[in-house]
This record gives structure tokens, sequence and C-alpha cells, in this order.
């Protein structure tokens, strides 16, 4: 067999194409519900069809060929309509969290309760849009996820491949719902501690991200323990510093590299990790910085406020820690992987990508 | 075997045990998340635990029994259980339902949106608690959906059984998320027609409430095709003429025995098919009703209005063609029942239970 191709770039068309069955197969059900309920659905498949990189099949596609998985085999197309509704629950998470957060648009395009909002308008119906096109988008969230569930279940892989399939899929479900939960709750209470902000962190994005796809593939290719450990303690590790990294931009980015206006985070008060440890160290050493950063985050701050509080939080020593820890993690999870069973394809395709996310500039 | 008791009152404590004991598995989950989540999921718990009648897991495990299953059998508590799984997919609905129709109680308490928003207030957290009311209770609901799957995954019963009851699960879900979207969007593009009103009927209520959790039970059983459509056949009769009961009661109930205002159906502008026959009907004989009925609907109005559109909508004939489709379907349900292979048992509950919804007073 030739080196497969990088999954990162090889996994989206394929999962785009299962996607795109799956929406036909239920087609001839939510044409029986009728009226425009098959409209409302288009627009679900729309989005879902848009969008992104894919990241989550690919880690679990990645995942299973690394613990042996056949892509030229038998079970490789049931395999990929399984790793491919992981994008259904994305979608859920996405629809839902852009109600939660008031988002007006998402990769360019309105997102579904501005949508929902906008044709209640020009079609002039009664009672109010944005609570209209709020009503759809929990609607359309939740069949989404309903979907995601049955992808699975109809995905093909066999009885004994949906068993161990199954705890990951339900922990992986119940942690991204929990890091939105936490999410939403830190913000509201100001938790300002480094531990909220990573458990918000490895729940929202490094279980649900990186490490529970890499388990769900390696559990559908029936991989033992070990390698689901190591695949596990290197997708948590490359998650949080995913995010960390994330967090780094959301303050230094460069917005003609990052397409998002410079320190956007600080504005929107996001409680993240680096925000933490900058608040940790001036509580120490200098109350009235500390008061600065309290009175400024999640305020309409100027560009030259941003410039002022980035110096801020560099001078405290916050972004060395992240870069630390950044390194640190790093290192972490490239031994857990390096030192596990995977195929070396795997290791490579998986070290190239643990590299990327750490140095990544956007 | 002795007769079974009445599965309309022997069910719910069985149900309710179930759902207990599947709060606990998920313990270990939603501790490990931490922060406040596991608090968050006690909310949940207790919203599931004090709700209702059981209604959904009653016809399914009634199904279930009329099909030949044993209730002293060996697979009766994984039976159970997956029944009970019906009782999470209705606590998603109801609470995205209240989110929805902004409403305060459910039940005598606050929604859970509510709940959480008084949460916000009280700790007096940062930004607005209605917003954040409805953020928790939109997670908590997909939370609810998440784990309604993860109950009948995990319920015990063999892989067989899955697979017939795969198809059912899913239909269901796809249904009531397309039925709660066409209810949403019929009262915002005020669709009058009968046809309408009957569409939201049916996949919101009747597929929703007795002919998927028979079909379920059924499937779970391994009945043949003969029953199956026998049970949906008289699942989806009775279940329309529980609605049907429920517009008349809405506009002419005894306030007394309902529980609710008088009238409450008009001044919520629901567009039931009692309202849509009365329409059709003015329509045809007189506009001037016509118009008074358009102005009237979905307004404030008086008990002295509420008075004068009953005799209208009376005077129409609408209240007599809404109990000629009570009687032709009760009879029409009643008939595919009785001449099916279900047990002399089954149909006597599921006889009784369709009168009783015929003719119910609250």
């Amino acid at each position: 067999m030739s080196t497969p191709p990088d999954p990162m770039t090889s996994v989206p068309p394929a999962v785009e194409s299962a996607l795109r069955e799956f929406f036909a197969s239920r087609r001839p059900g939510t044409d029986a519900v009728g009226g425009t309920f098959t409209d409302a659905v288009a627009a679900l498949e729309a989005f879902v069809l848009r969008g992104g990189k894919r990241v989550r099949p690919a880690f679990a596609w990645t995942g299973w060929l690394g613990a042996g998985g056949d892509p030229a085999g038998p079970d490789a197309a049931a395999v990929l309509r399984a790793c491919s509704a992981l994008e259904l629950v994305q979608a859920c998470a996405l629809v839902h969290d852009d109600i939660i957060d008031s988002s007006r648009t998402r990769r360019g395009f309105p997102t579904v309760h501005v949508e929902f909002a906008d044709r209640h308008r020009a079609g002039r119906w009664s009672g109010e849009p944005g609570r209209f096109g709020e009503s759809i988008a929990i609607l359309l969230g939740d069949l989404a996820l309903a979907w995601a569930d049955d992808m699975v279940r109809e995905s093909g892989v066999d009885a004994a491949a949906q068993t161990r399939l199954g705890p990951v899929w339900s922990a992986m479900r119940t942690e991204v719902l929990g890091g939105q939960y936490l999410d939403v709750s830190t913000e509201v209470t100001a938790d300002e501690s480094v531990a909220a902000a990573l458990r918000v962190n490895r729940y929202k994005t490094a279980a649900y991200t990186i490490e529970r796809p890499l388990h769900l593939g390696a559990a559908l290719a029936g991989a033992d323990d070990d390698l689901i450990a190591a695949y596990r303690e290197f997708g948590t590790d490359i998650g949080i510093v995913f995010q960390l990294r994330d967090d780094l931009l959301g303050v230094f980015g460069d917005p003609e590299v990052t397409g998002k206006p410079s320190g956007d985070d600080l504005r929107e008060g996001k409680r993240t990790v680096l925000f933490a440890e900058a608040l940790l160290r001036a509580d120490e050493s200098d109350r009235g910085t500390a008061d600065v950063l309290r009175r400024s985050i999640g305020t309409d701050l100027s560009d030259e406020q941003v410039h002022r509080l980035r110096t801020i939080i560099t001078d405290l020593g916050a972004v060395d820690a992240v870069e630390r820890r950044i390194d640190e993690l790093t290192s972490s999870g490239l031994r857990a992987l390096e030192s596990s069973s995977a195929t070396a394809e795997a290791k490579a395709s998986l070290r190239a990508l643990a590299m990327a996310v750490a140095r990544r500039d956007a």
C-alpha cells in the first residue's frame, strides 16, 4: 500500500460526501412531516456542508488508521460514516453556541438564528423575528444532535464496534456540554482562577476536539488499552495547547493573519488561562495593575488600551507562563505518542499536527 | 400469571426508579467535568423526576406487553429502561419548548430557564439573568437529548432488539422536532388551514405520544408487521383524538376542572383544528364573523369576549365538526386495535385509555 495522503487534507471531502448521503437518507422522513420542515432542514444541511476543516472526523479517522484500520478494507466506509457523525454533534454545538453568544455571523454567513430572524422579517410574519430565529435554531440544533446518534447507529459498523464505541460517544457528548456549561457559568461568575479556565479548556476544547475523536477511532479499530491511553494523553495535552495558542492569538495575534480584530478576547471578556495567569501575578505583586485588568476586561477597549494591556500582561510574565505550559504539554503529548504502538504513518501525521497547533500564528 | 396491573398506574414508579439509576450512573462523568456542572445536572434530574404521568413509557411498555413481552421474564428490566428513555427525550422537548414559549412555570415549579435566571439574580452575577437562564436551559435540554440515546444504548436490550428499535427511535425524534418546528412556524405565518393544524397535531402530539411509543414497544418485542401496523393506526387516531379533545377543553373547558384559565387557547393564539374549522366555516358564510375571529385570536380577551367567541365557534358548527372527527377517529382506532393480534390484556388497557382520552374533561 502506498503512503496514505495526509488525513487533514484527504478527509474533508470524504466526510462531506458521507454527510450529504446521510441528509439524503433523512429526506423521506422530513418530507413526510411536511409543511416547510424540508426547507428548514435544507438550511441545516447547508450550514453543515459549508463548515470548516472537519478536524474531529480527521482525528477519529487518524486514530482508527493508527490503530491498524485499513483504509482499503471492507470496514472503511462504515468507519468514515461513524467519524463523520462528529460533524453533526459539532453542528448542534455551533448553532446553540451562536444563540448563547448572540453571534451574528459564522464563516462569513449569517448564523442560523439570524438567518431565520431574517426570513421572519422578509415574510412580515407575526411575533418577534429574533425570538422566532432563536426558536428555530434551538430545534435545528436538537435535530443535528439527534441525527448525530442516528448517523452512528446507521453507519454500518458492526455490533462489536458499536459496543466499543458507545461509552466514548457518550463521554464525548457529556464532556462538550459540560465544557459549554462551565464556559457560560465561569464567565457570569467571573471565576478568575487558572483552574477554572483550564477546566473549560480541557472539556470544551481538548477532550471534544482531539482526545475523544482519537479515542473513538481507536475504539472503532478495537485498539488495546495502552494505545487508547497514549492517544488520550496526546489528545488532552495537544488539545489544551491548541486552546492556549488560541488564547495568545486572541490578545497578541496579527489581525492581518488571524482575520479577527486585535485583542478581541479582551473586549469580549473571555476568561482565558492567559488572563487568569496575568491576574494571579498582578494580585501577588501590584494591586493597582490588578485593578486595571479587572476594570478593562469585557469593555469596549480602544486599540491604544489593548496595546497597554498587552504590555501589562507580558510584563507580568503571563505570556511566558503560557508559552512554558505550551512547551511542556507539547513535549509530554509527543512523548506519549512516540512511545505508543500507533503506526508510523499515524505518528507522523499526529506529530506534524501537534507542531502545527503549538506554533501556528492564525 | 395474574392479570398485570394497569400500566398507566404501575409504570410511573418503575420508570422513575430506572431514571434515578440512570442519573446515578452519569455521576462519575459529570463529577469529572467538575465546577458546578454536577449541581446543574441535579437540577435537570429534579425536573425529570418530578414530571408527569410517564405516558410515553407507559404506551411503550403496553406495546411490548401486547406483543407478547413477559413482565416477569429476563428482558423486562432492560425493556423498561429503554422505554424510560422516552422521558429524557420529553425532558429536552419541555425544557426547550418552555424557552420557545417563554413559559414561566411548569407543574407548579419555575421552568428551567427561569430557575437559572433566578440563580443568576440571587448570585448577583454579571450579564443578563434571562440570557443566562436560557443558555443553561439550552445546554441542559441538549444533555437530556444526548442522554436519552445513552439510556437506550445502555439499556441492556440485546443487539437484535437494538437493531429493530433504531429506525423507530430515529423516526420518533425527527417527528417530534418536526412537529415543534411546524407549531412555531404555523403560528408566526398564521397558517389558518385545517391541514396545517392537523399536521402539527399529528407530529407534535399523536406520533410522539402514542403511535411511536407503541411502535417502539412492539419493535422491542419483535412484533410482526401486522401488529405494528395496527398499533400505529390506533396510536395515530387516538393521538389525534387526544389533541382534539385538548383543543376543545382549551376553549370550553371548566377552569375548576382543567386548572387553566377559561379560553386560554384563544388568548394564546393557538392555531388549533377547532379554530381552523370555525374560520373555514365563517369564511364561507359570514365575512364579518370571520373578521371577528381573526381580530380576536391571540389578544388579551375579557371573559365576556371569550364567552362570545365560544358562542360564535359553536354556532358555526366547528364544535360539532371536531366532535364528529373525534368519534370517527376513536372508532377507527379501536377497530384497528380490536382486529389486531395484541394480547387481550393490552387490548383492554388500550381500549380503556382510548375511551378516557376521547371523553375526558381535563
